[in-house]
């Protein structure tokens, strides 16, 4: 078996269990989720592979739990950070909470992982950091009072890391997630858009996967996720 | 005298002083800051000024005071956000509570003011936000793994609401200062530095307060203020 | 009578004539354009200025006539830029001509018209170079396989000079037009838009002028205008 | 022996031979160059493969060159755009040739290419379209007057027709070559420099085929190749 270990941060039935599934093809995965009921039940059909209940809003949790991962399975060669959340809504419509809480998700849980996990990468002088980020790290648009800004700092932290960890490396990269995904509760929210119209998991956690098999005369920072159909 | 209302978040010696002194020229002036050593100073030179403790970190603070503000001088028409905060250091060096502290002066400040103020300009239709941003803004650097996904953030919100509140009549501005302001420790800092290669806060006030003189028909979002000799 | 000189490239009934009445204020205008009909009659209205047939999609036409300008009225202290031309067509349906004639306007004429003026600026130490911009500079769309390319040719030599001439004293900035400008034309081709849904020139030049205006140690490389109630 | 076809414009010993090698792996390849020394010989390596001259600077050219191609081999399943030509100077010292040229090779090449290949792509309802870009597209600097307008073009263009052929199921996609590609006048340009600071063209070669091979649910359109070491 192998001896790599990934650490998935965000694991449900779209993007976060086709990330798992992908990187258990050559790593032992770590699926790291407030809830462990779809987690558990991976862990049993990937070889190597556990569940940790973690809240990635938590910075207290986050740290603690992949300590426990480096000390039950070894250190983490490959962390994806998939933990998100999305409250659309506009200044005036958006809580205090909301807009705490979408940077906690998605901006300072990804710095306290990194931070746990960048040591013993640095060790090695190698190291795979893959962050699912979204379109709106791009630009704010009216309902995205608290998802643009959190996945602008997520962005942003991104590309402090990647310029400073590759030349001991690290490599960081972001995948810009930018349309549908295909999930339960995206179909029935748009029933009518066909079936290419939404990202298949499987086809994003690829991407995911080849970012960490790029050679390092070649790397690459962000790199977008898009169905051939989508109007940007 | 006037009867327009400028509340400015962050009173330095450098920008907040200066922007306060030239939005002085036609608001009364809410000067708000955690040490009102120097704003009430200034307030004791300017007609109509007041002088107002508050911490930008503290939401609380910022919803309470800016009720006092519209309490003591009634409603505000121009906020002029230029509370900052700049730990410059990697991933590695940053701590938890200095990426936290960033977002929360930077981003969390600026939401809690920004919703203080817009209920009452939605009602007069018209308003200003101006924010004083930075280059750091619009990409992650190896040595500002705090400062830039903060400043991102704070980008992002000012964009989102830009565009959301554009259409009732409030004008959402942001400048991008890129180059080092003209101030006590920034000259100490550089010895060397040419007079020429430091930003004028009175400089930087007056773009301030041309953004607020922008007929509606030709507003700008983001504008730069950059010393001619600066390299970028 | 002033003795600073402004070269005005491209004049229609819109921004060119607007930006060249505004910068009039405080310029004798040379008005350079392909049809001299509107701007010969102009200037006959406005103190000092002078009218020259000039085709920005020529370069010699260009060369000479700025050459012509100088000999005539002095050398340039400010070059406003406002040739344009919009073709909007997908790569399929626009022609190798569009394509090129696009270039031309928008980017080969402002090369030229920069390297004519230049080097007087530069024994001055002084200048300002105004490049009227569009929004399309900044992203290709599928109806602008044309215009989108010529655009961000254009901003992106603006950004060079900018970067090039900045430390000679030579302020070079571009107006990024988001929006409808106000025009019979597009009034025609949109009856039902609202007044305030139009750019109104005069409020463009303002801001061209602006520009002009900015103490050397806060200059803007890159302003939008756009209206207040644009969606974007 | 596959018979999908490839075209790969621009041949020279490093990029351009590594591309056409990468995708001789599954199709025979069109090699198009304005000097054939080398791409017939690579030709007489790769079973199927074919060496073209053609000048990627002239309309005519391209078109033509490329209409033999497809009676020659059939029609164009992938267009690899390698054509790329860099004159490095401030507006002040690049001539009106050096523009011209730089934009002629970079963005009217490409523009001319993509003509000649999207209708049969677009019978087929698939196709790819991959350039070869740079990272002076994205911003121009003092030294790239000629070189940064053309490559912003060229991204502009490479944008526009994404967005329009996308739904067609052509995939146009831009990777941004940042940093220096280990050939022997680079290698002789920077002897110190060590082995892994140069982009090894077989790597981007392969991120350049990957991009091919993406499922339509996922599509990139910008990836950067950027060896682990460089400064951004």
């Amino acid at each position: 078996m192998t001896d790599k270990i990934c650490a998935v941060i965000g694991i449900g039935p779209g993007n976060g269990a086709a990330l798992a599934r992908r990187f258990g093809d050559d790593h032992r995965v770590a699926m790291l989720s407030r809830s462990t009921d779809l987690s558990s039940k991976l862990a049993g059909e990937m070889a190597g592979a556990r569940a940790y209940a973690c809240d990635a809003a938590d910075a207290a949790s986050v740290t603690d739990v992949l300590a426990a991962v480096a000390r039950d399975m070894g250190p983490v060669d490959t962390l994806v950070y998939n933990a998100g959340s999305g409250v659309f809504a506009s200044i005036e419509d958006v809580s205090g909470d909301d807009f705490e809480r979408a940077w906690r998700v998605n901006a300072a849980g990804l710095f306290h992982a990194a931070k746990a996990v960048i040591p013993s990468m640095k060790q090695k002088g190698a190291g795979n950091i893959v962050i699912i980020g979204a379109t709106a790290s791009r630009r704010g648009a009216p309902m995205t009072a608290a998802f643009a800004p959190a996945k602008a700092a997520q962005r942003s932290l991104a590309e402090s890391m990647a310029k400073h960890l590759g030349p001991a490396g690290i490599h960081v990269a972001l995948i810009i997630v930018d349309g549908m995904v295909d999930l339960p509760r995206t179909r029935e929210r748009m029933p009518d858009k066909p079936d290419e119209a939404f990202i298949r998991p499987a086809d994003l956690a690829e991407a995911a996967h080849w970012l960490t098999r790029q050679p390092r005369s070649a790397w690459s920072f962000e790199v977008e996720a898009r169905p051939f159909v989508e109007k940007w």
